[in-house]
């Protein structure tokens, strides 16, 4: 371990690109000890960038209801939702005649995307569950197929692949991931829309990694739809975004049934709203599509690359670190894959994935997750159906808190876990953790979340 | 008017009975003066409680990935989100075998309740559109049937059509609104839970106005279901919430697929998680729901029964003032109606409802709402299709604003507005409107919100 001790000094630091709220939380070690927390788990969920929080507090004075009220404030309310739309849309190069729905995340944006497509969908068996459930399921009451087509050894493979299968069936759409939310890596998005469009298909990313992370463009890349989520791009108020291609998206049947989706109603009929009105139904989520915004505006306004280059060198640091260590596995879907985000997924062959979790949060500090990461045919096929560990960076990532992780893992190979952990309820949990409960209303207790992988694997 | 004046003036001052975020923003009249905004459209949207702004505040540093992060600070958002959960369902007086769903709002609570009931419905056509579409248009591919059942002159006669209507089919569930959003009336819940219950028929209630405005206790009133509204409960942050019994709700479709609705997934099989899971696909919204149940806290630890004394009393106020000014119509469903909440709903016939919002929001700072409230057919049924004027209050509400909008309205009818107003893009504006935008990051312009009525009424 002293040479990769002696590695990781020499390396430089990285601070964070810009200040997110809850950068200097502490939270307690079982040894009675505080540390910062090392958020190691952006991919699921990123802190809201200070700024974003900041416009929450301007705005929440301003609040009031949006379209139809008629007081100043709605009006004021009204432009500042209306402008936010635009934002979003702007933030990934949407086309003049491209439309924006606020939704309340990926999942919600994909779901809503999957009840428009007028024809048959292609998807890879490498997507997590947000892009692949809705095709699965939420379309067979409407007649529709989607086929699930297997990845390939390769990413050349894989395109090969999905060429023959563009060529055989005739499809309406097929969705990719920007970046998986397993390895990070990705297929490059550019053969994937020469593919698809040379035989009229359209396509759809599932930006729930890249756009945060890397930044995206609909119109650069002529992809057709983009969704994306808040929660994952420093916005964590409840909002999400699908941008894409209007006709489908006016035409297809409304999303919700409710009030604002429609012109007119009586009893026997009811007239919609083309989008995105048709697929906003109940009063919209004002303030989590103003945070959102916001949070774009602060990413579009690094100087170009920093977002890259600052993910890049994270990223490089773990995976040089986890890969100098015996007896840890990372993860790789593809040997000749590009591009990945500041995503990274590992194993401990021997050792069970949600212990060595709770045992990096409870003796480190740390914050990753564990299991299959929505994601389960994928995991199988990286034969870690029993779960594996992700590590995501983002903004608010420092190389603290990646050495961190490194010298946590090396740490429990060398010497193993320093307290008792057991299995309750299917997750580990510290046995009689001494950890204080951190200081705010509501909280009487810590929920064990990291899942104990037990017969055949049925933790998320 | 004299008499009038004189009749407000010896009312005692109702103060506000919960501090709202915003209660003292200012905004700009066309006169070149500032007012403090007389927010009259709680029942749209409410402002925030400043203790839920605080809560919002207090929790973000906290804020991580739920239900599946494994960190310190996952343990503790998870913990934080589920005691959310708990608060909301313990305000709506859940049972123990109840299950409460984190939707976005009342719209997408009832859409995800009309998924799952298994059998057919009967709804009143008094109900707005949240209430409505969702059961004729979101059950049609399911092969269930929904009856719009009309409403009788009087709330006896009402009644009775539904006990007729109820021996004749064969219905699963009624649902009906605790509080009409249009005038504040209701039918008597206790005769509608009997009458359904006698007969096997499950009932569901649109909280949306009932519960922030009154309170609401499923155990006390023996319904099955009900949804409400973050938004319209103090609590603008996107969450909304479906409580009730477990059954069909742990049987039914998923609302959204997705990650964290699913045990486990194979390409070829998918197996669902029970409720609440199966119906909460993607990351929840922490934030919004952990705001929520701040506003429920808030509002359960009232003195009992001061919730309803402050509202009706705003409410006798408004009645009686808007009452005594000849040329207004105060709308009224049943003679017979019984607990209005605090919402109102008038008509100054032969002028324009979106003319005279227009004007008291710009000659007098008030912002009521003007349309037809999501509601077409029950506007119809007031012979108000062309529109009309609601007002409505909630805990932040003074008698100031009350007495403000009572003067407006009896000034516009003795002198008429002060500016010129003209119609663009169907919405009512000040011609060369002079009031200077309020400074805030993001806005560049005022929306028109305020609907014109021409020709058969197609606005919202």
């Amino acid at each position: 371990m002293t040479a990769l001790a002696e590695n990781v000094d020499c390396l430089t630091t990285v601070e964070a690109l810009l200040p997110v709220v809850g950068a200097s939380t502490t939270v307690p070690l079982v040894d009675g000890t505080q540390r910062v927390y090392a958020n190691l788990d952006y991919a699921a969920s990123a802190p809201a960038l200070e700024a974003v929080a900041a416009r929450v507090t301007e705005v929440l004075p301003l609040y009031a209801s949006v379209h139809r009220g008629a007081g100043y404030l709605s009006q004021v309310s009204t432009a500042l939702y209306e402008a936010s739309r635009q934002t979003i849309a702007r933030f990934v190069g949407a086309r003049e005649d491209d439309v924006a729905i606020i939704t309340r995340n990926t999942t919600d944006s994909l779901n809503l995307l999957a009840g428009v497509v007028p024809g048959s969908v292609l998807v890879l068996d490498l997507e997590h569950h947000a892009n692949l459930l809705p095709w699965v399921h939420s379309r067979t009451s409407q007649g529709h197929t989607t086929t699930v087509l297997p990845i390939g050894a390769t990413v050349a493979a894989t395109l090969d692949a999905l060429r023959a299968e563009l060529a055989r069936g005739s499809y309406a759409l097929v969705t990719i991931t920007g970046a998986s939310n397993v390895t990070g890596e990705a297929l490059p998005i550019d053969a994937v829309v020469e593919l698809a469009h040379a035989v009229g298909t359209r396509v759809a990313v599932d930006g729930a990694q890249l756009v945060p992370h890397r930044g995206f463009s609909l119109a650069a890349t002529d992809v057709d739809y983009v969704a994306f989520s808040g929660h994952k791009t420093y916005a964590p108020f409840g909002a999400g975004a699908l941008v894409g291609r209007r006709d489908w998206l006016d035409a297809g049947v409304p999303y919700l049934a409710g009030g604002g989706a429609v012109r007119d109603v009586r009893t026997d009929r009811t007239i919609w709203q083309p989008a995105p009105a048709r697929h906003e139904a109940g009063s919209p989520n004002v303030i989590g599509a103003i945070a959102l915004a916001e949070a774009c505006d602060q990413l579009a306004a690094l100087p170009a690359g920093a977002l890259a280059a600052h993910e890049e060198a994270l990223r490089a640091r773990l995976v040089e670190g986890l890969t100098a260590i015996d007896g840890v596995h990372v993860a790789r879907i593809w040997p000749d894959s590009a591009a990945p985000v500041g995503v990274l997924t590992f194993t401990v062959p021997g050792h069970d994935a949600g212990l060595v979790a709770a045992y990096l949060a409870a003796e480190h500090g740390i914050g990753v997750r564990d299991g299959r990461f929505c994601a389960h045919p994928l995991l199988a096929h990286l034969d870690a159906s029993h779960g594996a560990i992700r590590a995501s960076v983002g903004v608010g990532t420092t190389s603290e808190a990646v050495d961190r992780l490194v010298a946590g893992v090396a740490a429990y190979l060398a010497a193993g876990p320093g307290s008792r952990y057991e299995v309750v309820d299917s997750c580990w949990a510290v046995a009689d953790d001494p950890r204080p409960l951190v200081h705010v209303h509501g909280l009487d207790h810590l929920a064990a979340t990291a899942a104990a992988a037990c017969g055949p694997a049925l933790d998320d």
